[in-house]
């Protein structure tokens, strides 16, 4: 079930990535290496940090998530195309699923809670920033129209805490997936902003 | 000879990245810098995620590459000015070694085979991406226009097989390599493409 | 002493992190991360060759360093606001510190003297390379205009030749520390300019 939300996680982000990849025109290898770069490169930083071999190598099984999203983009982009709307919504499903995975692995394997915490989030924004990083796009985590780093955030720091407290379920981590997911959908429906980084509001683009 | 093939993939990486270098009008620590960058960086990402500490510290000698790599190119970039064909020539060489030397060294240092291959993949393209990441360009790796990848992943398997079945001469990686440079060229020569991300022609740039 | 200089370091460049967000209009929570890339990705990166957990994330008091500089930036902002200068000098002391702190710690774990310098030079230029590759703009340290990378270098050798005489004081890295600063600033000020990646003038831009 862990390994399932996880490989979900991964499945979901791939799609962001080879989304993409379709709307800048690149090819199916292009899309299949960008999904792979999204949904395994936040859980490859994580497993670095925390000194073990990333997921993405000692399980095979994970490259079935980027080849089947680059597949079902390859199929169905009509279907699907309303970008960059559906990208958005695959990248949430992503943010959910890895900021939970992401903090309980660390937490599994001995980390403070500040750091675990921390690393929920590092699994959830990275390979979204990874993505936007390599295809020379400014990052969506850094988007001021609409909060994505805070749901993460929250939905690490409420898994920190209930591991603590003893529910270490599955189904605490999908119910935390999906709140997060919710609250990052809400956040770009009714535009929730966080403060701008300087008190004033001047500030030259 | 397994070290100086490796040593040979870090000079032509390192020249492509002292090329762009000069290309983009960097002074010489510059050139230096993202020569190192690219010979490097696919071996250090590698070996990080095997969990062994870099070439790059490890074995200073390597250090060389970089050095020799923006000296070549300080004085004879008149005589190689041709660009952008130069770079991708040289690109190109670093892919060839890469790509079997990282399946290599995963393979020796137990891997599995999937990974193995992977990390080939992983250690071939990874200089080149952060060498065009951090020159803020697009990278060559997502060109729609040839394959990049492709000749990669086919030396990479190439040579995880033939590991499998006892052929781990270095001239068996020598041989892959030179067909992986080869079939790279002829993709760009003859402008062999792979299918777009999505089966409908339609996208947006 | 030694702790105290890598989290003054690690605040300086935090504090060039969250001016950039600031600058690019993000809001107060890009102005953390960005932050927190610029002040502690150098290190993550100096952490995870040297095979050891990141320093970021085993003692989470140096989280406090991002949160205080984007409080900095976002209540003084208006005080601090003749951008770029400003932000060069924050970047200035943290590339003195944390060339010293990196090849120092790279000494203390063992390191060959080539590796720890060069540890040194990648603490000092890894986090505000980041910050520029993730704020998608030209890196800092490519700029042929001044100076950046010869003071790391020469910070960090001056470090690695002095522990192996056994000047291991923080007295000593704090001095090298502010060599490197007064170096880094005077190339600023008086345009000293290494020599071009070619030898000929001509290039395209």
């Amino acid at each position: 079930m862990d390994t399932l939300l996880d490989f979900l996680g991964t499945f979901f982000f791939a799609v962001s990535g080879s989304l993409l990849a379709a709307h800048r025109g690149f090819d199916i290898v292009g899309s299949v290496l960008l999904g792979f770069l999204t949904g395994l490169g936040g859980g490859v930083i994580r497993d670095l940090i925390l000194g073990v071999t990333p997921t993405a190598f000692s399980q095979p099984i994970y490259l079935l998530a980027p080849l089947a999203a680059a597949g079902l983009v390859f199929f169905l982009y009509a279907a699907v195309e309303r970008l960059p709307r559906t990208l958005l919504v695959f990248d949430a499903a992503g943010l959910g699923l890895f900021c939970t995975t992401g903090a309980t692995k660390a937490l599994d394997l001995g980390m403070n809670p500040v750091a675990a915490a921390l690393l929920g989030v590092t699994t959830g924004v990275g390979g979204g920033l990874l993505r936007d990083v390599v295809a020379n796009r400014d990052p969506q985590l850094f988007d001021p129209n609409d909060l994505y780093a805070i749901p993460a955030m929250l939905g690490a720091a409420i898994i920190t805490a209930a591991w603590f407290v003893g529910w270490r379920h599955p189904v605490t981590q999908l119910a935390v997936g999906v709140l997060v997911f919710a609250f990052r959908l809400a956040s770009l429906r009714f535009r929730w902003r966080a403060p701008r980084a300087v008190a004033r509001r001047r500030h030259r683009t």
